[in-house]
C-alpha cells in the first residue's frame, strides 16, 4: 500500500535540498569524550535552517508538489518543529501553509510559524485528534498534506542527514559502532538508518525517548505498532508522538537494535551540558540521546558513537537578566 | 628584538594540535544570509577545546616548553579564556598553571579554571597591575609565562583557525571579501590575517572593538600604539585589552584595513541572535564581529563575508526556571 524510501530515494533529496539545507558539519567535544569515554561525533541539526532537521523533509516532499496544487496550499500537524519547516519551505515555493499545532507548543515554535507567514490551527493534545482537524482543512481547501513523518519524501529528506554524517566519517576514515537517535514518529531515525546502514552495515542503532512515550523501543520488542498510554506531560515535546509511523516501523523494525529511555531531569541535564560546554542551544526532546550518553544507559567505552542533535528551538535556553 | 610569525609557523602550528584542537566547521546561516544581503561564513571558535580559540595558542606554546622546565610550571595573565585554555593545556602536558585573573571575571569563566586544576590569583582591573602581579609570581616559581597574545607561538597557535577557514572556503571554491574579527589585544586578528592575506591576498579585514574600548583601531588610524582610556565597564569582558600588543600591532598594521566598534547594546543583541537564530551559545566579546552585521556597521550587500564567533563562555545565556 506505500512504499519505503531506498538509499536512491535519499541521494535524490540531497540533489532537491543542495541549495537550501545546510550541510551541518560533525563536531567533536574532547569534554564529552572524556566523560563518556568513547569517541564521540555530534551532528547538530540544530543548526539546520528552521532549527531542526524538519526542513529536510519538508522541503523534500513540498518541492515536488505540482505547479496546479501549490495555489491551493499545504496542511500539516506538527508540534512545532515540521510546522516551522513546512512554513519555512511554503515561504521559498511561494506556497500558502495553514498548521495544526499544540495550543501548548513553545512560544519559540509558535513565534516561528507566525514570523514565517504560516497559519496556526490550535488544537489540545488530549481531547483532540490532530489528524481529524487537518482532514477537514485539506476537505474545505484542496490543499496538499505533508505529515510529519510517516511519508515516503519526508524520510528520504530527513535520510540526507544520515548522508551527510556517513560521507563524513568516510573522509575522515572512521567506522562508528553505534548510533543513538532521538526517536518521536521514527522518520529522522528511519531515513538516517537507511542512509548509515548502506555505509556501515554493522552499525548498531538506537532509538532514544522520553519515558512513559516509548511506543518505538516497547513497538521494537513487541514486534509490532503499540501506543503511548499518555499523550502529554514530558517537556520533550518535539518527540511525543502517539505510536511509531505505519512507514517508519516497517524501516525501522528492520534496521533498529533497540530502544533506551530517558527521564525529563535527564534530558534536561544534557539541555545544560549543551549549553555550558558544548556551547549550542539544543531543546529537550533534541537532546535525549546526548541524555542517553550523559546517563550511562549504554554501554560505549572505548566505542565510536554518532549521536544526533534534532533541534534547539526552545524557551529554555535563553539570556538571563544582567 | 621580536619575531613575527610567518604562515610556516602556522602550519607547524597545526600540526602540533592536530590531535588537541577541535578542528571547527564553516557554518551558514540562510537567516543570516536574509538579514544582511551577505554571505556569510561563521567560523565557531565557541565550539573549541575551553570554550573559545585560546586553547590554540595556550597549547601550541605550552607544548614547546622544555621537560626540565615543566615542573616549574607556567604563569598567565587573562581575562579568563585564556586562562582555561592555559589550564587545560597543563592538565594535559601535566603542568601546573597558575592564572591572573580580575576580580569581575564572570563567573562561567572562573569554574572553568578551577574545575581544571589551575590556580588563580585575583586582582582588581581599575587598581592593579596584572603584569606586574605575574612578573613577581615567575621570580618566585621560575614559572614559564605564557602571554595572551603577545608571543610568536601564541599568535602562530591562534593563527590556525585562519588556515582552516581558507582550507575550507578553497574546498568550497568561495574567495571572501571581507574578514570581520574580534580584537582585543589583536592575537586572534594577527594569526589569523597572515593565514587567510596568504590564501586571499584582496581579503579586507576589520578588526571590531567595544565602543570606548577601541585601542585597536585607533593605533590603526594614528599609525602608532594607543592606549584605552578606559579599563573596564564594558560586558565584553574578553577583548578588554589596555593597548594592542607589540608584536600584534606591527602584524595587523600591515594586514588588516581598519576597525569598527559596536555598542554593549548591539553585542548583546548579537549574542541574544547567536541563542535564538544560530542556537549558539556566544559571549559578549564573541560576539562583536556578529554585532558589527547586525548591526550595519560596514555596507556587505552581495560580499561574501567571513565572521569568527571567538568564545561562548558567559554567564548570560543559561537555563532559565521552568
Amino acid at each position: 500500500l506505500h512504499s519505503v524510501p531506498t538509499i536512491h530515494d535519499i541521494y535524490k533529496a540531497q540533489k532537491r535540498l543542495a541549495q537550501q539545507a545546510v550541510d551541518t558539519p560533525l563536531l567533536r567535544s574532547p569534554k564529552l569524550d572524556q566523560k563518556t569515554g568513547a569517541t564521540v561525533f555530534i551532528k547538530p541539526e540544530n543548526l539546520q535552517r528552521t532549527g531542526s532537521f524538519k526542513f529536510r523533509g519538508a522541503y523534500n516532499a513540498m518541492v515536488q508538489i505540482a505547479d496546479a496544487d501549490k495555489t491551493k496550499g499545504v496542511v500539516a500537524v506538527s508540534s512545532g518543529n515540521h510546522a516551522q519547516a513546512v512554513a519555512e519551505a511554503g515561504q521559498i515555493l511561494d506556497i500558502p501553509v495553514i498548521v495544526v499545532m499544540p495550543h501548548d507548543a513553545p512560544k519559540a515554535k509558535i513565534e516561528g510559524v507566525w514570523e514565517r507567514n504560516a497559519e496556526i490551527v490550535f488544537y489540545d493534545r488530549n481531547a483532540e485528534d490532530r489528524e481529524q482537524i487537518a482532514a477537514q482543512l485539506i476537505k474545505k481547501t484542496g490543499a496538499t498534506y505533508v505529515p510529519p513523518y510517516d511519508h515516503l519524501d519526508v524520510i528520504a529528506g530527513q535520510g540526507t542527514a544520515g548522508l551527510e554524517a556517513a560521507e563524513e566519517l568516510k573522509n575522515q576514515g572512521v567506522t562508528p559502532d553505534i548510533f543513538l537517535c532521538c526517536c518521536g514518529g521514527g522518520g529522522l531515525m528511519a531515513g538516517m538508518s537507511i542512509a548509515l546502514k548502506d555505509a556501515f552495515p554493522e552499525l548498531e542503532i538506537y532509538a532514544v525517548e522520553p519515558e512513559e512515550f516509548d511506543d518505538t523501543g516497547r513497538s521494537l520488542r513487541a514486534g509490532k505498532r503499540l501506543e503511548n498510554t499518555r499523550k502529554s506531560g514530558s517537556i520533550c515535546d518535539a518527540i511525543l508522538t502517539p505510536m511509531p509511523g505505519k512507514i517508519t516501523f516497517e524501516i525501522n523494525r528492520l534496521l533498529v537494535s533497540g530502544g533506551l529511555t530517558v527521564t525529563d531531569d535527564e534530558a534536561l541535564e544534557a539541555v545544560r551540558f549543551a549549553a555550558q560546554k558544548l556551547k549550542m542551544v539544543v531543546e529537550p526532546g533534541g537532546a535525549v540521546a546526548l541524555a542517553a550518553l550523559l546517563a550511562n544507559k549504554l554501554d560505549i567505552k572505548g566505542k565510536t558513537v554518532l549521536i544526533i542533535l534534532s533541534g534547539g528551538n526552545t524557551d529554555l535556553v535563553g539570556m538571563s537578566a544582567i
